[in-house]
């Protein structure tokens, strides 16, 4: 797991160079020419974290309706939805859970554009889709998705940026900024923050993790993460919905971690942040937000359609970090298998 | 909170009243007649548990592509998805939340068809809507919704088939079946079992919650209200995904609520329970599926449609005997308020 992490910052690179963008940005000129007048993705597990952010930027970059479905709809009830109109994305590291190329056969019978985003080119999912997206993240040794994780989103970004700009071409000022990401990840990682707040953690009973917009997909993913390597049993809310309801639950026993950018999902965190405040919780801060007195994991600032990309890295490393701590193997979590086939 | 809950299958046959059968039959003929080509709900909080159960609905019985989108791309990040083929629908108790009355505003604008499903016809949110569903609850005591969420899934589930049907009307046997249910939530709610559960968890420190298809919104809706009531951290996983991860946190400590009915669903669960098995966690199967050797709350089985109408009963009651037992006030749980206003 540690060796998958360290890699981030070389996938990044890899996906960035034109043997990379290139068919992506074909992928994207294909999309952006049939036009689809809204976006259904499909994924589970981690994937569906990635597959969440891509709705994000569906929705705000291209103005596109796009929402995540469930397999089962179709797979236990026989749902055949009409989705001439729908570009329908699968998104799964393996490319193997017969529910999701379930998923896409039927909906390529019924008329969408489909696309399969996967580590395996030659996955049962990358053959049922009319397109295919490879994520060229490497063989990932860790039960736990990390390397595919980031890579997933990175491949995602590109991929809405290309529809957005057309031909698949990014504007000069977006290659430059995404440019950059590989440094800024190994910056990132090399932080120690993550290592020394795991002790803080290390008699937690339970933990709750919050975001919003951007932010929310870290703030799943980091949960699961948690809940994958240290069996500590990980809530995440979107900061609006932890208001809702479960924010009752936060007290000084339960330690918070909440994702903070500095771009308007960030913003609209500070009126969560002073309600756990009075609450006592435990709050720590991961993100490029400096918030007043919060104990904080630190990221870059980056635009904050990029942050998803550097704040996930502090929250795999603690929930290494954690693992290890309590005496746990992350490599080989209990119960658990790297392919799971679900109908 | 015991007084709403108790009020439910009155709620039921109240709303299947004429007086309230014949504005949903005309709100669903409008829709219809519109034939949207893809339907976006809104919601947070335990609406969104409704929600998701109209999502499936509208799937699996018109044919239709559903998904839940989050307010904030609109009103944190300024989208503007152009939503002219879409029916848009906001769920919330109140009518009162300024974010999801904010999408309404913005999806209306843009040509969507929009429909307010609320307990207060005169909310804002109504007024925001082109169509508007009253739930005709009536008020509801407790902070912690029970009557108003079981109104919302039935106001949702006569608009689906009232839309299936075409003019609105439901076809006799459908409205046979649905007339027995208030008896059959009053038989129900009658079973002393989940007073009698409330003892296994006193000192239970987390519970997971599981289910597939229709009764994936029960497994989440139930995990919020032993939340909001008695703080427990519970974690609500579709069966499909909590073999993909969260599986290993589960283990004899780790009480688990699957509800399993006799469904398409229920049997698909059927793959999940043996893992939980090896895992040797603490299944108790809520619903009308008779597991081998299982603790159960049993439900009366109705189509798998239905279920989610008498299966969440059970599951409140034994929220609130369990915050009693903890020696909790279910009525005034800490933190929360009855109306959230996000942004």
């Amino acid at each position: 797991m540690t060796a998958d992490i360290e890699e981030q910052p070389a996938g990044y690179a890899r996906l960035l160079s034109a043997a990379h963008t290139g068919p992506i940005a074909e992928v994207a000129q294909v999309i952006a020419r049939r036009r689809p007048r809204h976006v259904v993705f499909t994924a589970r597990g981690t994937s569906d974290h990635a597959a969440l952010y891509a709705a994000y930027l569906t929705e705000i970059r291209l103005g596109v309706p796009a929402g995540l479905a469930s397999p089962s709809t179709v797979t236990v009830f026989g749902a055949r939805p009409d989705l001439s109109d729908a570009l329908v994305v699968g998104v799964s590291q393996s490319g193997g859970s017969p529910d999701l190329v379930e998923v896409l056969r039927v909906a390529r019978e019924s008329g969408a554009l489909t696309l399969a985003v996967t580590n395996a080119p030659s996955s049962p999912l990358a053959a049922a889709a009319e397109l295919s997206v490879d994520i060229a993240a490497g063989h990932e040794r860790a039960v736990a998705a990390t390397k595919t994780y980031t890579a997933e989103l990175l491949a995602l970004l590109l991929l809405v940026e290309g529809v957005r700009a057309g031909d698949g071409t990014l504007p000069a000022a977006e290659r430059e900024a995404l440019a950059a990401l590989p440094d800024l990840a190994a910056r990132t990682l090399a932080d120690p923050t993550p290592a020394q707040l795991a002790a803080r953690y290390r008699f937690a009973a339970r933990l709750v993790t919050t975001g919003r917009g951007y932010a929310y997909p870290t703030a799943r993913e980091a949960a699961l993460k948690l809940m994958e390597t240290s069996y500590l049993p990980a809530l995440a809310f979107s900061g609006a919905d932890l208001l809702h309801g479960p924010l009752a639950m936060t007290d000084p026993d339960v330690p918070v971690l909440a994702v903070v950018g500095s771009g308007p999902g960030g913003r609209s965190m500070r009126e969560v942040l002073p309600r756990l405040g009075e609450r006592r919780a435990d709050v720590v801060v991961v993100g490029s937000a400096d918030v007043d007195g919060a104990t904080r994991m630190a990221v870059p600032e980056v635009d904050e359609r990029y942050a998803p990309l550097l704040d996930i890295l502090p929250l795999q490393r603690l929930a290494l970090a954690l693992a290890l701590a309590r005496g746990e193997d992350p490599d080989a979590p209990r119960g658990l298998k790297k392919v799971t086939a679900t109908m």
